[in-house]
């Protein structure tokens, strides 16, 4: 159960008064921020750019004190990649900032307008957030990449990264900080928490005074506890479990060659494919379907129709349908027809992505109605579920949430609307 | 501090089996809704309409034993006011549900589409929400109103009416549940809560797993703890406080009469103003505007300078600038020019809905960019803040939230949407 607001401040005095500085500093500069022109606001993250550059020596040496002590606390191979700068990667976040200011302006887009009988015209336009929370993990990259979308987006932003990439964050949120002055806004566009204490984390879920939306971006535990705690509404991206779905009037050859791109591209990220349903009608591709897998080194865990079919299928149980395994690993299922996958994906599924290899376009159009998922897709790879190849630019996430945002988070999503109402003196009879 | 799901689930086992029951059953018929078409949906809301014309004489019986039992545990008048039926109420309420089902379809509207350079053609489509959870108090039309409005954007509705309406709202409820099996749609369409237990409200805020948004209707204390407690998104209207500002350039008539209706048409409504600031380069009109809320007998509370105005004048304390009367009452201030102005405005409201007086478009625009409410207005009263007055149709309320919907929430506020990906066999490189 979480604590009150009240408790929280009264258990961490010092933390609290630093989050409340923080949350003033943040809310006076989400309001300077809504009053600023795109050219404002880009000259600032390239000036971003240019400073992550400069500062490129600092950025490394604090990089390398964080390196020092996750091998000493024995993180593993897998999080030490995550959490490593070199030059290379350092230019990249470079760059990635300056993509982000070369992005249309999501601010003051008109979304709709109309005249009323009385006279009255009214517009929908976009406007800023507000003030956003972003809680991650070990990525230090992540100070630059979700500051700046942020940022482009009129939003001031409060990071909180992981304890084991602080330094790195540090010296990379000092870097946009001084770019930020620099340009005449306010530092308090983007602030990192300044501590590693948890209890931060826990004061930040409560600020629902200070910020309009926390993204939390990391792994299943992070987010649950932030959906569990947070009073402040809540942009996340929980599973990927992404199905593809070969249907009975599916080209052998796309099934093919989606299902081995959609698991195996990349297995480690969110748009990788968990699920493979084969309509029973053509039972008989799956072999030519499976082979590539196996070749691969991908695990097949079957029912006992595709166990029947290959030796090498283990058996699946269960649990397997509703498991995201970011691993080389698929479960395969053989279903009875469209509306039996259907079925299935909504009830195992996530959500999230999910594709249908067939050449009628009624059945995949009947896929795409019902199944309840932010992204749906017609013969092509669950692993484009990725802003950029929406041609969304950068993204801070993927949502898997049904309001406000979902699917591919980029500056677009970081904006929400207003009505501006133009009268001539009406009153209401 | 809010007990978790599982202890609550302990606690009333009874009511914890019959709201899974209803969680169940809504989900079901939510899959069933998001394939319906909108002739369907509106045949359905005709047929609802139609019964509660039918059940007038149980509908107005059982509206008997609730106003028996509410003067009994002696209500207020004003309650029982909202509590009572009559044959003109229950057919308005067949008329409002007729005019919901004379909305456009807010389904399937093409919100974008586009193709990217690999020939992947994306499309973005609005969808229902899924399951819709509403908490309101005393008037029990709203069984029909927001079961009409969830319904016809294909939304499953789980009602829980005040307890002092609850055997009106289940005639209600009976009626419309009537009418959608006789056109063929499941009765979990739009279900009522069976119990007036109160714990069936901590329950219903913890079924995330059921309800995909929760909208509570009623007072502050109703918000409030639904804000606390809700596991799942809410979308709500918590405060109304509403400001009216005469700019230095404004016509003194507009400023007037807006002022005056703005104030006085109905006072006990979210869009009726709170506040009057006047700039200080036009502090000489302050008599002429308040004189006409004088004769109607509204209460004003003034700064010292306002105080030395008029003898009538209140003086007005701290904390005036943040309450929302919703009676007869209006705060009134001096402000130096209109950056005073906006950010009086930001300090003290409640980013409901905000109106500058002023014949200076350059101003007014500068109002309307940095006021941060969802409705700005420009020489117009603030009572137009209504999905009627927009143009919209009914709505289920003003959300001052700031995410998925802001302001007036009709049909098209009650959708969310999923992308379509069109491919012909891509695989990701």
């Amino acid at each position: 159960m979480s604590m009150t607001q009240a408790e929280r401040r009264e258990a961490e005095p010092g933390i609290a008064a630093a989050m409340a500085a923080l949350g003033a500093e943040a809310r006076a500069a989400a309001q300077a921020l809504a009053a600023t022109s795109a050219e404002t606001r880009r000259r600032a993250l390239r000036a971003a750019a240019a400073a992550i550059r400069r500062d490129e020596a600092t950025i490394l040496e604090a990089n390398a004190a964080d390196m020092a002590a996750a091998r000493e606390s024995g993180l593993s191979s897998a999080l030490l990649d995550r959490l490593a700068l070199d030059p290379g990667r350092v230019e990249a976040m470079a760059a990635g900032v300056e993509q982000v200011a070369a992005l249309e302006d999501p601010v003051g887009r008109l979304l709709g307008e109309w005249e009323r009988p009385n006279g009255l015209r009214i517009r929908r336009v976009s406007v800023p957030i507000g003030v956003i929370g972003i809680i991650y993990e070990s990525r230090p990259n992540v100070t630059a990449d979700a500051g700046a979308l942020c940022l482009m987006a009129g939003n001031a932003a409060i990071l909180r990264g992981g304890s084991e990439s602080y330094h790195s964050s540090r010296a990379i949120a000092a870097a946009l900080q001084a770019a930020l002055v620099e340009s005449g806004l306010p530092a308090g566009c983007i602030q990192l928490v300044p501590t590693t204490d948890r209890a931060a984390v826990g004061i930040l879920l409560t600020m629902d005074d200070v910020l309009d939306l926390i993204v939390p971006r990391g792994g299943r535990s992070l987010i649950e506890r932030v959906l569990a705690e947070s009073r402040v509404p809540v942009m996340a991206h929980l599973d990927g479990n992404c199905h593809v779905y070969v249907h009975a009037a599916a080209d052998p050859e796309k099934a093919r060659d989606v299902t081995y791109n959609a698991k195996m591209r990349r297995t480690g990220i969110c748009g990788a494919a968990e699920t493979l349903l084969v309509d029973a009608a053509v039972e008989d591709s799956l072999p030519a379907i499976l082979e590539p897998l196996f070749e691969a080194g991908c695990e097949v865990r079957g029912d006992p129709r595709v166990q029947a079919l290959d030796s090498r299928v283990v058996p699946a149980d269960e649990t397997d349908w509703g498991t995201e395994y970011l691993d080389a690993i698929i479960s395969v299922g053989v279903v009875e027809g469209l509306d039996a996958a259907i079925a299935h994906v909504n009830e195992h599924g996530s959500h999230h992505t999910d594709s249908i290899i067939t050449e009628d376009a009624a059945a995949a159009e009947r896929f795409m109605e019902r199944v309840d998922s932010g992204i749906v897709l017609h013969n092509a790879s669950t692993q484009f579920a990725d802003g950029g190849e929406f041609g969304m630019g950068a993204e801070i996430g993927i949502s898997t949430g049904k309001l406000h945002a979902r699917g591919p988070v980029g500056v677009e999503q970081l904006t929400t609307y207003k009505y501006k109402v133009y009268g001539t003196g009406q009153v209401r009879p």
